[in-house]
């Protein structure tokens, strides 16, 4: 618990009401509980968080006479997002219930408060930290390590041999560990090269909905501390992300690329296998990469150049196409190309 | 129950047989049952038709002395999609077998006729409407509303919250209301925005296997009644999809982007986050999209332009690739650029 | 077992050491055991190789002094692909467990040796070939046929009618069988087209995780023999891929289009809908193709050209946008456009 004064300091906000009220818990309208704050973002919204069950209201709107306690601040997602981080830390542990029918072999190893949902499967030698949260219906292969208050949604498939931190949050239908995509042909048959790497996933990852992260071939893969990683994103093998890299959803990275710290790309790009992308880099969404990208570079564009670049050679195409009949007429008048 | 002479009025057929048949279903020869029809699309389908246990069959061939009742149609992909959304209207509701592995809070509200599959997980203060399915292994969270006749495939994952209408159908793999992809960086950390809006899906919107759509921040994710959805598509926090939208495979549309009715994406667009765009939109595949599009346009390309205009593009950059040397020898002969 | 005199042979390798030493298996140092062979790429690796319970080395370094049989070779990558192979033959079959769990129909026929995992829920009708494994919590439709060895991980969904044959490998969270994306938009109301073929998928195929095969229309889509697909692949209906295809992660291929056998294509490669692609293509990452393409081509871009025309007109691009100014100004003086 902590008082909505305390808030109103972390958030820079100014209160309507009693500043002594304890707030346990963040909900929106329909679902806040006693105890919560919940928080509306126009007049219309504060009638609705009035009907609530909520303690106070969070709000940009000005003050008023309320049946609640009304928190005031300039800037609501900053606001929410202190908030939530600070809720998180003052958040009791779960209620660590390991449901009858979960499926964990023997020699599994649970911390204190884990809480493993219904028809969970866990292989042999598997260990899970203090405060885990296993969703239903997972499937965590055996010999894997899961950090301490590390929470995974349900329908998540970890195979053998993953290694997970603490503070991990892997969304719904995420697979972790499948063998990286390695053959090769010979004499009219595909002979696959065998995956025996580990995933490695540091502390404070979160992973979104229905992603994939693959093995590494011989070496580790690794998605490094604090990073990222949204919906349907593709990790093949050996690739090595490095500390909170953001990546959007659908991007692909090919085998044994690296990426810096503090990279951030948009959706659906895509680099290529062996790239070693810098620090402070960022890839506009649909862009294509590979090689050696520079540190702190901007790029744009498939294959990718220099944003700025690749916006003059986009208005110069604009250009042209608008001169294409000039230019057809003036392209008769050169001699011919002798290639 | 239909009869076959009811049905050929309906398809604009002829029948060779008795048009009194009364047809129940419809399957593909291998698995057709006595009161289905079948159906074939030429001579040699027409002869394995004949062998299956179907009671008719539908085809474009000619008659002929066959030992089932024949309708003929001319266009089979027309007739076949009538006669199965006719079918639809007349098909008894399931059985309505909530299987004993299903795990279901204690306040769960399951409607008349309601089928839930094995290891089935449902949380509390869900309701599910009338004849509505939950195929097996799927985890479906609190809070939820299924409307009904909705039919969800196996191994789908519905977050906390979640609203769905009547008529709808998931295909499996999906997951709806995982958090959106929201970040602060500050100080060398990255702190994560409180994803708090729902998810609201309306009636007759199909949703194709391995889909993502994550719920809204402060307010909610919207797909809009009669829209339909490819597989491995990402719908990000905040997007409002009209009514009747089509989205192929692998299109991405990033947080709070607006779609107007009856716009179609080709697979693997994308959309850039706040774009809005129009109705009766058409963007060709693989195209990026950002910005405000006006209705009724057809774009395409990255950065999409218009489709006209990005084919003269496209037969220019051609022409002078034809006549790169000349090109290059010509912009010699000019003055350098000063910037 | 095998002896490692008999592998020396087969990889092209010599032995320090006994010869004559038994291999039942390979794995990593970490999780090797008494009889496996493990592997090390540096001598730092081969100092923790000692150290793994392993019975044999396999190294790119040279001799020396060692505790353990030392396999020397010069691909590691080639040796350890014939290695797995080689193992993979002499592999004795699976446990042969079915847990006790798995909800299975009636009428299922499991051969000699099927392994099925946890909460698998497998439909009427369903065969499954002797030494065949289900993972934990996949479903598992009816009238399916699986073949010999073939191995499903975790958390796999198979609609019904799916054919699979032998020695198939398919990764966690896919979807095969699923309803083709086909619409017919009529008076204001968009009408499914009914998807009633199979998906069949023949001997040898591997496919990765989270990825998505859709059924037929009418007629059955086919993965050919010896293909591989990686992870969050597409497959639309009706799409036939031909033998030893691979799909790197995130391609798309749309409806009804045929791809020859040994074709490759990189990363979120889109294919359009009735494309026929040859044999032995190889379509660079991210390219966007559609229409006829023939045998032996190499494909770059989008829309996708001639590989090596593509890259000249990237060059071409650069030095324009370099002479921006200059072409600017030229363009000025030629008169105006007529269109």
């Amino acid at each position: 618990m902590i008082t909505l004064n305390k808030i109103a300091e972390l958030v820079d906000g100014t209160i309507t009401g009693d500043g002594e009220t304890q707030i346990k818990g963040m909900a929106p309208p329909d679902f806040a509980q006693e105890g919560d704050i919940t928080f509306a973002l126009d007049k219309k919204g504060l009638k609705q968080a009035e009907k609530s069950k909520a303690s106070s209201i969070l709000t940009t709107e000005g003050g008023g006479n309320y049946s609640k306690t009304l928190l005031h601040v300039k800037d609501m997602k900053l606001a929410m997002t202190i908030l939530y981080n600070t809720l998180l830390e003052v958040k009791p542990p779960g209620e660590g219930i390991v449901h009858l029918s979960a499926i964990i072999a023997e020699n599994v190893v649970l911390g204190e408060n884990v809480s493993i949902g219904p028809n969970v499967v866990i292989g042999e030698n598997t260990r899970i930290g203090d405060n885990a949260n296993v969703g239903a219906n997972c499937v965590i292969g055996k010999d894997i390590e899961i950090g301490r208050k590390t929470y995974i949604y349900p329908n998540v498939t970890l195979y053998d041999h993953v290694v997970i931190g603490s503070n991990v949050c892997i969304h719904a239908g995420t697979v972790i560990g499948a063998d990286g995509f390695g053959y090769i042909p010979k004499d009219g048959k595909i002979y696959k090269v065998p995956q025996m790497g580990k995933v490695i996933i540091e502390d404070d990852v979160e992973i979104g909905a229905n992603t994939c992260i693959d093995r590494g071939t011989f070496i580790d893969t690794v998605i490094g501390k604090g990073t990222k990683i949204d919906n349907l994103v593709q990790i093949a093998h050996n690739v090595k992300l490095d500390r909170n890299v953001l990546l959007a959803a659908q991007v692909g990275i090919a085998g044994s690329t690296t990426v810096g710290e503090n990279t951030m790309m948009g959706g659906q790009v895509g680099v290529a296998d062996h790239a070693t992308i810098g620090k402070n880099v960022k890839l506009a969404a649909k862009s294509g990469v590979s090689g050696r990208v520079k540190d702190n570079s901007v790029l744009f564009g498939y294959p990718s150049r220099d944003s700025q670049e690749t916006k003059r050679l986009y208005r110069l195409l604009s250009m042209m196409t608008k001169n294409k009949e000039k230019l057809k007429a003036f392209l008769k008048t050169l001699p011919d190309d002798q290639e």
